[in-house]
């Protein structure tokens, strides 16, 4: 099996597996329990929370355990909103092209009467700072942002949109959501004032999340019971996931740069393998994190392509998993500056760190077959 | 270690255990993925969820995934809610003895408008039947039950609650929180609007919990992302944790009254001996699930009893462990009719279904050499 969706879900280290395996065994009970094994579980969490803290995120705040990378969005850009009267004295900033956990809230928002400014790419499909700054003004309450498309695999310059905008407006608030970007590409975190981390993009478990935040002191939860997490997220804390969750971070941190560079290799490999073939693959966006490759294959459709590639055992995908179920015109693939006679034209390969040479060439063999097989098809339909 | 705090987070099956470390080897990718592989994994979702309906819950509608009960609580609590836009027009009935997942979220209801109306237990500790359906009106939108007390283990009578208000007035929705109870007391879920259920409450993982609906169509989400869950509860589902949360519920199903027989017994027997003591050990709550025995030590503080039960390698509760840190008066225990007096005094001792007849004696013969060699303790502070 070539599996190269990992943008999606990503396969989980084999050490963490291993925790996991322990960890169910050995480890149950609350972590709020007053007994002493309930509190030896709450100093686990409290010494995993300021690894994050001061390892991975190194930055002051705090670090809240969440279930998923959709409730730390949701917490981060509903969460600073929640106890303000007037919403339609403020604005907030989002890029539509970015994911539905951060643009849906953000569109809550504006039903309540929130102001929403959209960020628009330029023609070369790149988010110029002084395209974002201008839209700042003294209303701007938040800006939410994202350092790797989910789509696109695009890099946007988020650390210089923060210190522009601060320039500009120092009372406002900056999400960053990190999904596709944390332990793969180098990051400063301190220039946010929210960051969310997912641990099932990154080698880790499902159903485990984490949301940095800088200062929680103006934060109403947005859902309510037994106050843990400061009250931002409560519920039992599941200490085995947010372990497994720790250990894949560590794992990705450790190799953070060798894991870059191989998977960059391969990207720049794989683009240019597509490239000599002359069938009209074509690489829309510039300026990406290696792991996400998108490509455009104006001969045949996604759906075809993607069929093709599973009878060779090769899993990739067009779109966001959770836009999978969208046909044709593609509201996302817009706001990221694709014509619409693209949006059925649209092929997303991801890597994990796991990935393995041996991995990569199958899903170059594979490729190559696919396409030798069906060269009728491509030579036929190349426009 | 004897550990008998169960009902704050109980130890899993080992067949659990077995499919979780199977599936995490196995299993990954997204369900939300277009491929083959994911709608391999949709279908898994799809034939679990049935099997929830319809095997467990015996009803038609919906189950959501959800990754805890506090949030299935707040969805079922706050999403038929959201969209009415005259708060003050509608009542909310509920207990404040029962859980805070299910307490705060109405509580927040009453600060944007809602009426709120507690239902008041009866001088027996009781939750009468006649002083439910005497707070429901024609105003009333939402009454909130709990079948099993998870502090006091009461079972309260909520399908004739649901019966009888419903008469009165038809157009209310009844939910109901069986997070104590589901799997371990035969219960019949078809005169609910929507039922909690929590796998780490009975041998499954944390982190995974759901939310039974019979017709979500008038509600609306409250967080937002891609949609999963028809809307309800956005974020990648995780099979893994589905999976192994309906294994734990097929044991628990198979052997529910075998596990209860057994239980009754042990907490009829535990009963005994302590009463037999004749050192001031009482129980306060009548009506109760066997899982859960609530007494009150008359001669020492529970943070005593507890700390000398813990040097036995014995771990109970006083408290839920949510409410753990909060010390001496407590609203919950005024409202389950406790005097004052006795709320520095209490115990929870809760069992799970797979509570081995050793594990008991171990806890009897710790409890009694905790008595004795503390007798002048308990014997002085007698009253």
């Amino acid at each position: 099996m070539y599996y190269f969706d990992h943008a999606a879900s990503s396969r989980i280290y084999p050490e963490v597996i291993d925790i996991l395996n322990d960890r169910y065994k050995n480890s149950f009970g609350n972590p709020g329990a007053a007994h002493q094994y309930g509190q030896s579980l709450r100093k686990k969490i409290e010494e995993l929370r300021l690894n994050f803290l001061h390892k991975y995120f190194k930055a002051e705040g705090d670090f809240i355990l969440t279930t998923s990378a959709t409730l730390s969005n949701n917490v981060a850009i509903l969460a600073p909103l929640l106890h303000l009267t007037n919403p339609k004295d403020f604005e907030i900033i989002y890029f539509e092209g970015d994911h539905p956990s951060v643009v849906k809230p953000v569109q809550e928002c504006g039903k309540k009467g929130y102001q929403l400014k959209s960020i628009v790419l330029n023609s070369h499909k790149e988010m110029a700072v002084e395209d974002v700054v201008d839209l700042v003004s003294e209303k701007t309450k938040l800006i939410v942002l994202t350092s790797v498309n989910n789509q696109s695999g695009q890099l946007y310059p988020v650390k210089e949109i923060a210190l522009a905008a601060r320039l500009k407006n120092p009372d406002l608030l900056i999400h960053l959501d990190a999904s596709q970007s944390f332990s793969k590409i180098e990051e400063e975190y301190n220039f946010f004032d929210s960051v969310t981390v997912s641990s099932h993009k990154m080698g880790g478990p499902k159903s485990v999340a984490g949301l940095y935040v800088k200062s929680a002191k103006n934060y109403s939860p947005i859902f309510f019971g037994g106050g843990q997490q400061g009250g931002l997220f409560s519920g039992t804390e599941d200490v085995v996931l947010l372990e497994a969750f720790h250990l894949a971070t560590e794992l990705s941190f450790t190799k953070m740069g060798e894991s870059f560079e191989k998977i960059k290799k391969m990207n720049q490999e794989l683009q240019q393998i597509l490239t000599d073939l002359d069938l009209g693959f074509e690489f829309p966006f510039k300026k990406t994190s290696p792991y996400i490759l998108t490509f455009t294959s104006q001969a045949i459709p996604s759906d075809v392509f993607l069929r093709l590639c599973e009878n060779k055992n090769i899993y990739l995908s067009s779109t966001a998993a959770c836009s999978s179920r969208i046909k044709g015109f593609n509201a996302t693939f817009k706001h990221l500056g694709l014509e619409d006679k693209w949006h059925k034209h649209v092929i997303r390969l991801s890597f994990s760190a796991l990935t393995t040479q041996e991995e990569f060439l199958g899903l170059v063999e594979g490729l190559q077959s696919v396409i030798k097989e069906n060269s009728f098809l491509f030579k036929k339909n190349k426009r």
